[in-house]
């Protein structure tokens, strides 16, 4: 992030862009570029408006527009493609890799899509057809279709001819292996660039293939892929069809990002970002109804927590000073169980813990619970106490803390793999579902505490 | 995640495997793992007493040894090795890649370090010291130095002799590319697999190389490197030293490894577990002692918001129903905030926001908080209405909420773009920041309303 320079001197409206943009001067919008580095390029394209991100796209060129737009926010990617004529867009999308052409076209509407697919490079269309076909987290939907096969009689001769002749469409494949098929398409090995280059020219390809090659099924989930290339050293692997076909080549690195993907959507999921992400030049109510519907959700779950302070409103009446303390009682329940929260999901993601062992975790969470709420019970309870000057009030409210505190991490470690075994999303869920719990806890503790012990506070 | 799968008939306190292991049985113990898959070796392995672990490593081979702890996770690792004498260690290294051999070395303490390196052969030795001198997070820190290079004088069929003969060494090589520098180590070129195929054999490397490759320099920070592979679609990348020197490969999957457990250390951060990775297979003090850290923070942070409430007490008394809605405004503000905290962070991460750009950040959330707190305002005002069927009540809760929801969405919106320029980890203190300016603000508002009000709510 180069944080310390100015920004105003790039920004599309400050500058001419828009002007070359209207004129159609090419020639100089391409020299106005050619002084941005990619973090520029992204922050110029991402504000530009859409008309002229539109009239650019379609004057300066696929391969430059290609490379104007690739880096940007995927929800902005979608948008300049859908806005320009099918014929531009498949020019532009003809100069992705494979997945990155899957992705934008998945991401349109229908209609948008079939209308740029028709207008595609015949093998392009249907390798797009191929991948948009499958979910984005299986390893069909993750592998790329640029690859070499070859079929099993050709020979190491025919190979070469092969690479020589197509030099330019290889230029940007991984070509350390090749792989090698029957005559029906049939995966039967794979073919190392460096055995090939000892091997006899005429020799066939059967005769320097691995045989029965390790491969991954098109459907295999995200978590089995990492699993995978955990097990396996290898920088790519075939991908097959549940007949055996080959249908792609999927990379470590593409693997990688797509764990990144999940690391990002849990964090934001967490943090109360669902239904999408959201950029701030996205429509402004689009952005409030995403978050309104998650805090709709936590604001009923909040009114029925309160709904305890409300029952016991008598006793907060004869004891004010309760009330100071109870958003802390609720916050801090929160904070410590968000850490068991987050224990859990890193145990489950790393699988040191199976979602079924809840009676372990809650054990392992209660024992740190009986530490940390007496630290945390005493250090508020003796402040309840110097500030009052009574002791009864003191013992009340970290009593209170200490209490809800076991409960906070038991629940926060819990809930992450009740979630799991239920097929929900535990990031998503897992922090409202803690703080109500925590809350109702928390205040019903403190105050049928007090209550109990009305006659020494009053 | 097997989640359906019973775990009791895998765990090693419920077979025989410690017995195998006292009674030093390494055709058995071999046995046992070969049943199992790679997540299950993983929750085993995990939960082996240290001192099985020790003796299984110590007599089950390097090359075993190496499978059944390469993929736990990175603190158990550590500890794995850390356990074992230096020569068992160093010969279970050595079947790692020199990136990980550099990640355990460099987490090990400097004598367990030292003894374990003297034990190493030559080479891997040297690569170690050299890795482990680069942070984590620089190119250095995640480049391999398995890699071909060759001096720029040699030919074809030299490569391809040396190809032959060391076919084993370079079995795990990604050998797309080989380098190619001067007598001095200085990378001159890059050379690829299949320019060799098609040359002619006593051609030297200089003439089919492709000259003045791209690299990236050893101190290049992960930042960096993620717009250097997005805007070049290479599959690995040559590291060179501030002479030029080659020092090293580094991988795309690298790349895209490290900002997995940037975003995973980002989510850890937001939920309060720091000062590093938590498992519950650590000692409990140490885990309490670590998630205390940020508690006793948060805790006293809380102390300070609620102080606001204890000023006003006299307030409070009057309209005792407002004690319910406190937590409510503390807890919904956090949420709308936290929200607003989220796009922050991806924004910056994409790079469409710069950090110097907070207002029109603060704009961009202000307009939403304004149709945010709205609603939200309207719902918990409606609520408090007909609850008490006070309409004044209903008044001052919703108004406050509203006002605090756009007070939260601004500050969170801001937090983080601030603490990146004074370069403190947004993830880190984003939070805490938030909740307490948003519980301070939220009390004051609600109960500096009432108390203007006080004649109508009473």
């Amino acid at each position: 992030m180069t944080s310390e320079r100015e920004t105003i001197d790039i920004l599309p409206n400050s500058t001419d862009l828009l002007r070359l943009i209207a004129e159609g001067d090419v020639a100089a919008a391409n020299a106005f570029f050619d002084l941005l580095d990619a973090s520029d390029t992204v922050l110029v394209m991402s504000r530009l408006p859409s008309e002229s991100r539109t009239a650019l796209l379609s004057i300066i060129g696929a391969e430059r527009g290609a490379k104007l737009i690739e880096n940007l926010p995927e929800p902005q990617l979608i948008e300049a493609v859908e806005d320009l004529t099918p014929y531009d867009a498949a020019k532009i999308l003809e100069e992705f890799p494979s997945d990155a052409q899957a992705d934008v076209i998945g991401g349109l509407d229908i209609d948008a899509a079939t209308a740029i697919i028709e207008e595609l490079r015949t093998e392009d269309a249907r390798d797009v057809a191929r991948l948009t076909s499958y979910d984005d987290s299986v390893a069909g939907g993750l592998m790329v279709t640029e690859y070499l096969s070859y079929e099993e009689g050709k020979t190491v001769a025919d190979v070469i001819a092969d690479l020589g002749h197509n030099a330019e469409t290889y230029a940007d494949y991984d070509i350390q292996y090749a792989y090698v098929t029957d005559h029906t398409g049939v995966l039967s090995g794979v073919l190392r660039m460096r055995d090939l280059l000892l091997a006899p020219r005429l020799r066939p390809l059967q005769r320097i293939m691995i045989p029965s090659p390790q491969s991954v099924r098109d459907l295999l989930p995200l978590e089995e892929l990492v699993r995978f290339f955990d097990q396996n050293k290898f920088f790519g692997a075939p991908v097959v069809d549940e007949n055996g076909l080959l249908v792609g080549v999927l990379q470590r690195s593409a693997v990688e990002a797509a764990v990144a993907d999940d690391l990002d959507a849990m964090y934001r999921s967490s943090q109360g970002i669902v239904g999408g992400e959201e950029l701030r030049s996205m429509p402004l109510l689009l952005r409030s109804r995403r978050r309104l519907s998650w805090l709709s959700i936590n604001v009923v779950l909040n009114l029925i927590a309160a709904s305890i302070i409300a029952f016991n409103q008598d006793t907060l009446e004869a004891v004010i000073a309760l009330a100071v303390f109870l958003p802390i009682i609720s916050d801090m329940s929160g904070c410590s169980g968000n850490q068991a929260v987050a224990v859990s999901m890193r145990e489950l993601t790393l699988g040191v813990i199976r979602p079924t062992e809840i009676a372990r975790t809650v054990l392992a969470e209660a024992a740190l619970g009986v530490i940390n709420g007496l630290a945390l019970g005493l250090l508020v309870g003796v402040v309840a106490l110097l500030w009052k000057g009574d002791m009864w009030l003191g013992l009340v409210v970290g009593c209170a803390l200490m209490a809800n505190t076991i409960v906070a991490v038991c629940i926060g470690g819990a809930v992450p793999l009740i979630l799991k075994r239920m097929k929900v999303d535990p990031a998503l869920a897992a922090g409202p579902i803690l703080t109500t719990i925590t809350d109702m806890c928390g205040f019903f503790i403190v105050l049928t505490l007090a209550k109990a012990l009305i006659d020494k506070l009053a």
